[in-house]
């Protein structure tokens, strides 16, 4: 019996990190795959829709990212136990770039960088006091948060359902959203993307944050109504955006946020998960697939992550 | 007996804020000085090298700003009690430029924004750990390794005299620099201006930093040998220099910094004062100088801040 490694990252770098962890277990590499009856755990980034349902005597399928939206829409994925990943490092990175680009919106470091390309030494007033707003306040979420708080910025949460962090004001439901943003000034999403939650940023939910107000996406492009988006920088209602997930992904080279003033592109980089780091943890449900206990990170199929 | 504003910001603002906190006090806005020998305090930010010499009465100057390296080396700065400002709001915009730019670095935005700009989508692996240092363990340095401690860096710093925050390892004079740059990847500059530090970036200590480092100056663009940086930069030995400092400020049109692609400039903005914020604490000390008592934040000419 094997456990399989679909991936898209380099595989030998994982190899090198999982065998450490799993002593005695038959490593294969997709598309390296043998018998495929002989399959019992999948260990998994992005597999191609389709594949998993190939292998008739799969126990479990052991996920190596968070987002798992495109695996939970997957009509041909098997029923059997499937986990995501909750990595520590994988989180912090994801709580820094929200951090990072909170700070680059809150200090205009775009209006900064267009100025020195132009030549221009062109000094910006201090920024008055803002407020963070979250959408989304689950690991990744919550420990931006609580950064963020660290920084000294006003920061509250949107979430399903009500979060406690101490100096973090919650709101949660659809019915709470409008006053969520009505104060957000710098509006984070880190959100799963679930039937509830997909095309979440539009056209209603734009005009009610208070103008001048910035976006940075770290969850879906989903998430996100593009030609709302766009027409709201247009107009100047929202100052900025930062998007590091797009609908397709990478956007096509013809899309207008390659080349909008008011749009900085980062590559799906926010948050990739690190061998060396998510190796153990994936062991560790690795070993528990093959002796029959629950994973660790269970995804909800009905709820979507 | 008048109180005098001296400033290069629009004087409305301060006037209103300051006049909010010193009832029953004359204040005038320079260059509306009356009588110069009614003069007894000076409220500068930024005065005209030996302007203040013409005040016969002067009992005090009160800065508005923290970094006083240019008017303590004004040799027509009359002998009189000398205040610089440490203001909680300049000290955390000041580490939040710090904060900002080391995650810029640490996530090598300024490639992937040269990446969107040539239209290409090109991931960069999750970056390794690395070790902040600090140059300058003052009320800004201190608070900057405080929040990057908080976000998970391993934090050095390096001061005059030795400081104790926990969990920061400190380097403390000459002899110890080249151990702490050996160990620094992420390089942050918030000293003082004095004899002593300036030149201090310059082609040995750049030299001892490891390949790859990463420099922000928000010191004074005296601690920089800008040709050595540029060296530096070109070899390849520096990967990026985020700069809000100048020595001439602003650099000229012709200077290299301005279009150099491994060079992010900013216009003196890492930290400027707030007049809601300043004008108590300006006013404190304005009254401590009318009453004849010390003042809050002296400075010690001979060490220079």
């Amino acid at each position: 019996m094997s456990v399989l490694l679909i991936s898209r990252f380099d595989p030998d770098e994982w190899v090198r990190a999982l065998v450490a962890h799993l002593p005695g277990v038959h490593l294969r590499v997709y598309p390296d795959v043998g018998d495929p009856a002989a399959i019992e755990v999948a260990l998994v980034h992005r597999p191609q829709p389709g594949l998993l349902r190939t292998f008739p005597n799969l126990k479990a399928v052991v996920g190596l990212f968070a987002g798992v939206d495109a695996m939970v829409n997957d009509p041909d994925l098997p029923d059997v136990p499937f986990s995501r990943m909750v990595d520590p490092l994988l989180t912090r990175d994801v709580a820094h770039y929200i951090v990072l680009h909170t700070l680059r919106h809150y200090r205009e470091q775009p209006l900064l960088e267009a100025s020195q390309r132009d030549g221009r030494w062109a000094p910006r007033p201090p920024p008055p006091a803002a407020t963070v707003g979250i959408m989304g306040m689950g690991e990744i979420g919550g420990l931006a948060a609580r950064m963020l708080l660290d920084l000294g910025f006003s920061v509250r949460g949107w979430s399903r359902t009500p979060k406690s962090i101490p100096g973090v004001e919650s709101f949660a439901g659809r019915d709470r959203l409008p006053a969520f943003l009505g104060g957000t000034h710098l509006l984070a999403m880190a959100l799963p993307l679930t039937a509830a939650t997909a095309g979440i940023l539009n056209r209603a939910t734009l005009a009610a944050l208070p103008p001048g107000a910035t976006v940075i996406n770290a969850g879906r492009g989903g998430h996100v109504v593009d030609a709302d988006l766009l027409t709201a920088l247009d107009r100047g209602h929202i100052a900025h955006a930062t998007l590091d997930v797009f609908s397709p992904e990478p956007p096509p080279a013809d899309h207008p946020f390659w080349r909008h003033p008011k749009v900085t592109i980062t590559p799906h980089t926010a948050g990739d998960p690190r061998p060396e780091s998510v190796a153990a943890l994936a062991a560790d449900n690795v070993r528990r697939a093959l002796a029959g206990k629950p994973l660790l990170y269970p995804v909800d199929r009905a709820r979507g992550y």
